[in-house]
């Protein structure tokens, strides 16, 4: 069989599984979401044979130690699995929900019905437990699946889908809502990305290089997750003590994700006296600083930074620091260099902070808090199948939500069009 | 100067402009609304005479009756286009408005803030009223434009185009809110939907073949309309008087339209009763029936239906007929062989008209009411930029809210993650 006619056994076998999981009952799903967990603990040995594999695979190729610990399942990691089953299977389900009830003047009722998008096909790299995470999410939405994970992760996901069909024949679902392909031939994701008759939409979840690759190629709708350079503004009418705070946790609570702050601006006038302050408490944290021209008059030991460090997301121990006139400023500089991901404003003066929400056009824009908190989790979405940075659709953390559409419903009493 | 800086100088320009229109208070916008109004009353010699150039040309060309029609401008239309103009005025604002407010136990407060997509790219055909229609909702919005008419109406547009300019100016708003694309050259659409920097979403209005061929070259996210596959489904439990009215309304009403039925489909055990009756109705009206074997059975002259015919939209009075055995095989065939645009189902059983409303997959899905009602007016979204059979963003009568996305706000008090 190719590669091509593969995957379009896949996608008919989505398509006509996604029919049967869009009507069935929320009882029915977290039944199945809570039988796969039932598979994976009766499993474990299995899960864990088939990772050694992998890993004895991983370190023969050579993948770095970050990688490896990625794609590592252990005990621990599998009680995650189970655990995130069981929290997916107790979430609200947004299926079938009508909304927006009015009467029309013709006499029709007109509403909204919360739907699953259909077919979701889903792109990621090394961690097997992203099989799961996806898996339940888009389960739980009414969606049939195809996983493409990471070529080196290959027995762990063949392993963890056994598990899944599993636990969707036992409530007596089609095996096919999930479907994780079995193949590390990267023709097969060149097929799954331009099959639009077979899937509505694409989440990719890896580096940005995967991202913009997908999406460049793609004829099927991405939802897309790309950098995250991410801003704190500290204004001239900011209580300094939660601008200190503030632009402490954002940089240094944790490094490598995409809601770290990666850049700060600061108000001229304020900017003397919590400069000095900041720069000692990163130099405790080995934080290099980057600054611009008034920075680095400010405070001492701070590099010179380019025009390239305001786009930079270094993910590191590393920020850019730039003094800005003020309010106005800072809005120009964050819509022209961010890439519309988490954006903060330190005040206390309301207007400035109305203007800030209003005008920064990012996912997700705060008064007076870390931006730390753009999260699926911080925001009770439950679980998050990603973070958009697109506008379209869905936009920053998107939970079930995401994977739905709204149809409109009527109803009518035998009403015709005069 | 090329076609390629060309566009580029309009996209860079419309990201300009696209700050301050997202910014605009609701009462300047509708101000500037009013004001082209009044520009396009002063104007209408100007209008007038640049229209006869185009009919002119039109009528050299050999354009038909029927696009001849679409093209033209009269006092009526130009009465229309004001009129539209003043609607949109009065129709509530949805930008800035914030829902969802929760709190969260971190101690943040979570919303979502309704805001422009940012630029709109507006690819259409004949008609240059379409130039107002587009430019009034996406200004409403929030949102910068490009607009990209027919190369027929070149001249109307340019005239209605100054009409925009004059209004936005005499408002103090950037005239680049509105840009209509001053030349014909198909290579500029090529570059409008290639510039995802510059464009957030593309919306082609007109024919299937336009809207293919843009879909399939599109690099920024297009909201499609394609065909309307329409049908009507006549329950065993339907009131058959209804039935028969809705049957002949969705079809008869207008041909033309994207949602009239195209095909009927009824249930065996009311076909013999109902179909001789609607028969003679759309002999009436010189509907030419095409149907399965027992539709062809039951009534007289009809022609049979090969399976090309299920797939069509006729846009004309053609009516493919199919006669089902129940409520299943009338979900089956819809979710094969619709457009996913519009359906209705006549019946007096609830549980039958759940189901069909739950499991049907198409943009609106109806109970005892005309197809026909598929429609932004109808649906009171006061216009519509078109109607979307896509699922993902936008899904069937697209009016301002389509035009806008959320994104997340969260208000905190120096919360930092813990």
């Amino acid at each position: 069989m190719t590669i091509k006619s593969y995957m379009q056994t896949l996608g008919t076998q989505a398509r006509e599984a996604s029919r049967v999981i869009a009507a069935a009952k929320t009882s029915l799903k977290n039944q199945a979401l809570l039988a796969i967990a039932d598979a994976l603990d009766r499993d474990r040995e299995n899960l864990l044979a088939a990772n050694a594999v992998d890993m004895e695979n991983g370190r023969k190729n050579g993948l770095d130690a970050a990688l490896l610990d990625r794609l590592e399942l252990n005990p621990a990691r599998i009680d995650g699995m189970i655990e995130g089953l069981q929290q997916v299977s107790e979430l609200p389900d947004p299926i079938g929900e009508i909304t927006d009830l009015q009467d029309r003047p013709s006499g029709i009722k007109l509403g909204k019905m919360r739907v699953p998008l259909g077919v979701v096909g889903i792109i990621y790299e090394s961690r097997p437990n992203v099989t799961i995470d996806a898996a339940s999410l888009c389960l739980k939405s009414g969606n049939a699946t195809i996983l493409r994970g990471g070529s080196e992760a290959i027995a762990s996901n063949q392993a963890i889908a056994s598990c899944i069909s599993c636990g969707l024949q036992a409530v007596g679902l089609p095996e096919n809502v999930v479907q994780v392909i079995n193949t590390t031939d990267r023709a097969a994701v060149g097929e799954l990305i331009t099959m639009p008759e077979y899937v509505d939409v694409i989440v990719p979840r890896g580096g940005k290089g995967l991202i913009e690759r997908i999406s460049s190629d793609a004829r099927v709708p991405v939802i897309k997750h790309l950098d995250g350079n991410c801003h704190v503004y500290i204004d001239d009418q900011a209580d300094l003590e939660k601008a200190v705070a503030i632009a402490l946790n954002a940089k240094t609570h944790r490094y490598g994700v995409c809601n770290a702050m990666e850049s700060l601006l600061v108000a001229e006038p304020v900017a003397a006296q919590v400069l000095p302050e900041l720069a000692a408490l990163y130099a405790e944290q080995a934080v290099e600083l980057r600054g611009c021209d008034k920075t680095c008059g400010i405070i001492e030991g701070v590099n010179p930074a380019t025009e390239q460090d305001w786009f930079e997301e270094y993910l590191a121990p590393i920020l850019a620091i730039k003094v800005v006139a003020g309010l106005d400023e800072a809005i120009e500089h964050i819509n022209h260099y961010s890439s519309q991901h988490t954006e903060s404003i330190v005040t206390e003066n309301t207007a400035h902070a109305e203007r800030f929400m209003r005008e920064v056009d990012s996912s997700s824009v705060m008064v007076n808090a870390s931006t730390r908190f753009a999260d699926g989790f911080e925001y009770g979405l439950g679980a998050e199948i990603g973070i958009s940075t697109d506008k379209i659709h869905a936009r920053g953390p998107v939970g079930l939500e995401g994977l739905t559409s709204q149809k409109w419903v009527v109803y009518g009493n035998g009403q015709i069009r005069q």
